[in-house]
């Protein structure tokens, strides 16, 4: 048996309606909080929008032991804005245009950036970014380390969030700065482009980041087993419908919430590297972002249990696969 | 209006039975000849598999100017074996074991292969190559460029072929072998793994080898287009029904028979260098394999069609796309 204590999800995708309330009461079982993404349809980008997304997820989620932390969609704000919303936000998410799913809205020149990203600085409000180029997509998020660097180094109290690292590129970018952090999902602990495209084609695996070459896999996993300070566990789970992924032009995102915590178990237990989970899925976030999470103990016992082949219309990560964890009050 | 004389596919999936019937149409309208790959179900590994296979393709293609050059299957031959097949074959096609499609009975060992590969020398059979390694999927290609370096050195008057290359590294590669000469794809002219998982994952674009970096697709570009003696089209045109590149595991081909001499006009007509499409499609491959392909001549004109989003059950390469150049006869 093992007890994590108040285990958090530092990126998330809930989405809305009948799939918000497919998923959200999945990741609200196995974590006290998790940071909710704002690439909606219609991106949250104003106070009402989040307010009103909260509630839906609240209610979704239908129960008081998850914190859903949220954050508003990048565009420029006037001080007043931010103000007022900086009470019910984590942190601001800023896309690229154009890098991602729902990502239109995003930005298009980072030289414009700058009166915003100062008032976050000054407000104490941390950045979290999508740090991709449009370069190619091997490259994409090695190639925009400049701008990571930029952000840094211009605004030195800004607490910027490089979201879900695939790379030991950035890992080492990661170490140069006190106010950088950095999430890691749980495929990218697990896969390579190998696993996407190296045998049959594999659309239930193609995520962005795309999955990078097996030394950049190892790095990354290396680091959490150790305990790394900066890296934060961030399951960017994303689900599709399987029309989405089973068809001629393939969404990006893999549906990790059912499996994250019982498979992150098993990764670290496997390496003999336990007592590192706990700050991997907790210490480190309640750190960097100053948070107390709910008290929330979940369970875990070391008992088989196969991955369905479907949540509802959505075909989860490691579907029907046998796990080695599994929560204590789950029937097997 | 441009006139080809008898264009050749030096690399070309026919497959059986109804697929057959509905690929081998569209390739004797556009070429006089075409490579024919052995890598069935049941591998085409003995002459009366190859013979019947043969009549089959003849009885599908409905015309008289166009010649299935056939292979073999590689496996170990005895001379006896190699003597009775020589007439009936251009080469002989080797794949690695598991490497791509219905290729489980490739080579495991390629230290167990010599016997067999002398005596190709020695009866000057061409050896046909599907030159990857098991190893990271960007990578497999260079990795294999040890085994072509053994192949090339060992047998000095073995003739082989590199069959659609990928990269820039085994162009480099190729220039350093008199013995040897390769095959280059439509899509490999065209395509990076930003086209194939850049945006969304499109599994009609998948093909093995991938597509790599936007520097390899212009290493090899260029080099078709100035006409380089050592390179020949193969278009690895390879239905699947769509129920296969549209689903939870998409097999890796791109049909692009119907296509291929059209678009392969339009590019080197874009890029001033018609000249040596004739080259490209016809005289290195007569040079290299001494071959005299039946004389026919095709005939294309500049007047733009819309590619059909689907033959029978098969989506082809540019679906829906406009190309710019059509075959003669064509109704657009």
């Amino acid at each position: 048996m093992l007890a994590l204590q108040s285990p958090l999800d530092m990126h998330l995708h809930l989405r809305e309606q009948e799939m918000l309330q497919l998923v959200a009461p999945l990741s609200a079982r196995s974590f006290a909080g998790a940071v909710i993404m704002p690439n909606l349809v219609q991106p949250v980008n104003s106070r009402d929008r989040l307010v009103s997304y909260r509630r839906a997820i609240v209610s979704a989620c239908g129960t008081d032991t998850f914190i859903p932390y949220m954050t508003l969609f990048f565009r420029e704000y006037t001080r007043e804005e931010l103000l007022a919303v900086r009470q019910d936000i984590i942190g601001i998410k800023l896309y690229p245009a154009g890098i991602t799913t729902q990502s239109d809205a995003g930005v298009r020149d980072f030289d414009s950036i700058a009166a915003t990203v100062s008032l976050l600085e000054e407000l104490d409000i941390p950045l979290l970014v999508h740090g991709e180029s449009s370069g190619f997509v091997m490259d994409r998020e090695t190639e925009f380390l400049q701008v990571y660097a930029k952000l840094a180094g211009n605004f030195p109290k800004l607490r910027v969030v490089m979201e879900h690292i695939s790379t030991a590129a950035s890992l080492e970018f990661l170490e140069r700065y006190n106010n950088v952090a950095a999430t890691v999902t749980l495929h990218h602990l697990l896969l390579t482009l190998d696993d996407v495209a190296g045998g049959l084609l594999q659309p239930h695996l193609f995520c962005k980041p795309i999955a990078k070459t097996p030394r950049d896999r190892d790095a990354l996993r290396q680091a959490v087993l150790q305990g790394h300070p900066q890296l934060m566990f961030g399951s960017d789970s994303a689900p599709h419908p399987r029309h989405a992924k089973e068809c001629c032009g393939c969404a990006a995102g893999i549906f990790s919430a059912p499996v994250a915590l019982p498979m992150l178990v098993q990764l670290f237990d496997g390496a003999g590297c336990l007592e590192a989970l706990q700050t991997f899925v907790t210490g480190n976030a309640v750190r960097f972002y100053r948070i107390k999470p709910p008290e929330k103990m979940v369970q875990l016992r070391q008992k088989s249990w196969r991955v369905p082949e479907v949540y509802g219309t959505v075909r989860p990560f490691l579907a029907g696969q046998e796990l080695q964890w599994s929560f204590a009050d789950q029937d097997n």
